[in-house]
């Protein structure tokens, strides 16, 4: 390994893996793979947009590592993680004959992670696997610790597994290729790890943003110190009964606000949908008396400082009704035996847990939110 | 817990559980429930023939405990093990809102613990399971140990998590309604825990199968110590990377012949294969000069009595070539890396793993055993 790529590991005994962050990553993915797997065959899935652009690298990266491979598209798109398409991927993956020591590589954004993740945790109950995320968003946060998954028709991500990959490959230059907003909205979970308990990776990121978003080693230092993040709270806690729900800040709000949209991505993708719901968890904790206002105006500059939204009508089209947002977020998974549970926060990087939120006061904060 | 009920506790660290084994536990379901994992809310899985003959009697057993429940009934046989039906399944305990604390009960045979085991393990990532089996081979096999599963277009059981139930819960009188080849099926996987490695086991079956048969104390007896001997091998491999191979004795010669017959049950039905695998597991073993003859003719005599096959030429239609059989030995998930794995024996209650078994060896034994 070269002096110029970030190593971070993520601690889980004997499912602990690396993920290496950097340069040129894809080129040399066979190399790594056959460095720490051995020799193994391979299916790669991806989607159509990932496929275009990079699986020609990826393919021939692994063909000069001599990796035996094929490779699965996917349409592009959240309608992707579906029963349909996990089944038409396990199925491929089987006509491979790949056995549980081969691996499945995930070469694309969440979607795709979430979704081969999932069927590389059930062929065979349970074969190795490998994430290249391709996404700023995939590669700060779904494809670090485990959670894999597709959806219902009762809600995104509701069923699906916990597996870890074997070894993540996070190869930053990819990354010129994504739209300005796609990268935004990676962006803000990399803010939400300065929030949950690194104040100080916030104050660097109030002065390095612009360094971040034109890539070379800033973007690359951000994406490690975002890892690490993660891996820490999911070394912590893997299966999520304790800690790793810190994650969620601004998720909450966030997830009602993406149903409310009906999932549409014109009106709101996911990161910004957690930008609005970190600025919202802010303001909601200073109404509590729990920050000082301060404190939230300082994270709302910071978000709309890189073009992310803070506020709910910023959101185009019909607004929400107070009433609607709460009924969303009594849905959510989240909500545990129908206590509401809110990550909140004393202050910039001092989140925490707090359960049993009544609902009036979240809806009398909706209220107040909605007028201004 | 009264007196006359068995107990087998599962070792697993934290995902340690209890088998129960005797009469009436279905009416006693629900307090066992309550008893053990608090008030829960359950979805109820089982199949078309399951439900006719004893869903009233849990549902009831559920009420009385005060475990508000749905229930989701599936068609009666192997080809429910399917994605549709796992999906089906997915959605509807989605939709009776359960969360990660609530169970799912599988009530049936082993296909019912195999699909109901696999949509817990995969609804929000894994929501506890309590299996009611009620077949014998269901209570001695399948619902110990945490295999779950449905089957691909390329082999049964390709698919599914390893996710082990909170609690087991073998009625002993349910069995009286099995029909008499089915018991039998089932009396196979018995018989098999006393090969690998319980020699007074085996003998003792000798001499009481009569009584296992006509239910009672012996029947409990045999059932536990059948559970027992699962839970030992489990609790030393729970993810079989190494002993837990030994309880595929039987299987790689049964399921080749399963395959042959294309999964008809009018011609073989599971148990059957294994007790004909056992067998020929046996004489192998003695044409590789590791067991006396006589062991293997005592194996084949036992399983005789009982009524069960030993022979390839005792399956009705026509008759497989060894090349055949060699074709579906090779395509089984057991041949590791195109080395063949077989589960060979000493003698009675010797059993152990032989690793690259010579192809030669193995078509050379089928084409004499075929000519006979």
């Amino acid at each position: 390994m070269t002096a110029d790529i970030a190593k971070v590991r993520v601690g889980l005994d004997e499912r602990s893996y690396d993920i290496l962050i950097g340069s040129g990553l894809v080129a040399r993915a066979g190399a790594e793979i056959v460095d720490r797997l051995g020799k193994v065959r391979a299916m790669i899935v991806t989607d159509e947009n990932v496929a275009a652009a990079h699986l020609e690298a990826l393919q021939a990266s692994l063909l000069h590592a001599g990796i035996e491979h094929a490779t699965h598209v996917l349409p592009t798109g959240e309608t992707t993680k579906s029963f349909a398409h996990l089944e038409a991927t396990v199925e491929a993956i089987l006509a491979a004959r790949l056995e549980r020591g081969d691996i499945v590589i995930a070469f694309g954004g969440g979607v795709i992670g979430d979704l081969a993740g999932f069927a590389a945790g059930v062929v065979r109950r349970g074969m190795r696997f490998v994430q290249l995320p391709t996404s700023l968003l995939a590669q700060v946060d779904s494809s670090v610790g485990g959670k894999t998954g597709i959806n219902s028709r009762h809600g995104k991500n509701l069923v699906g597994v916990f597996h870890q990959p074997r070894l993540v490959l996070a190869d930053t230059d990819v990354l010129n290729t994504l739209s300005e907003r796609e990268f935004r909205a990676g962006y803000a979970e990399v803010v939400k790890y300065g929030l949950i308990d690194k104040p100080e990776f916030f104050v660097w990121l109030e002065k390095n943003w612009h360094q971040v978003f034109s890539g070379g080693d800033a973007r690359k230092q951000a994406i490690a110190i975002s890892c690490q993040a993660k891996a820490d709270v999911v070394g912590r806690d893997e299966f999520e009964t304790g800690d790793r729900a810190l994650l969620n800040l601004g998720h909450t709000f966030g997830h009602a606000l993406e149903a409310f949209c009906a999932y549409d991505s014109a009106r709101l993708v996911h990161g910004e949908g957690v930008a609005i719901g970190m600025a919202l968890a802010h303001r909601f904790s200073t109404r509590l008396n729990l920050a000082s206002s301060d404190d939230a105006s300082r994270v709302e500059a910071h978000l709309r400082a890189v073009g992310l939204p803070t506020c709910i009508d910023e959101i185009p089209g019909m607004k929400p009704t107070a009433e609607a947002l709460l009924t969303y977020i009594m849905q959510d998974k989240k909500v545990s035996r129908g206590a509401l549970t809110f990550i909140l926060t004393r202050g910039i990087g001092q989140c925490f847990i707090a359960r049993d939120v009544p609902s009036s006061e979240v809806l009398a904060f909706l209220e107040q939110s909605l007028e201004r």
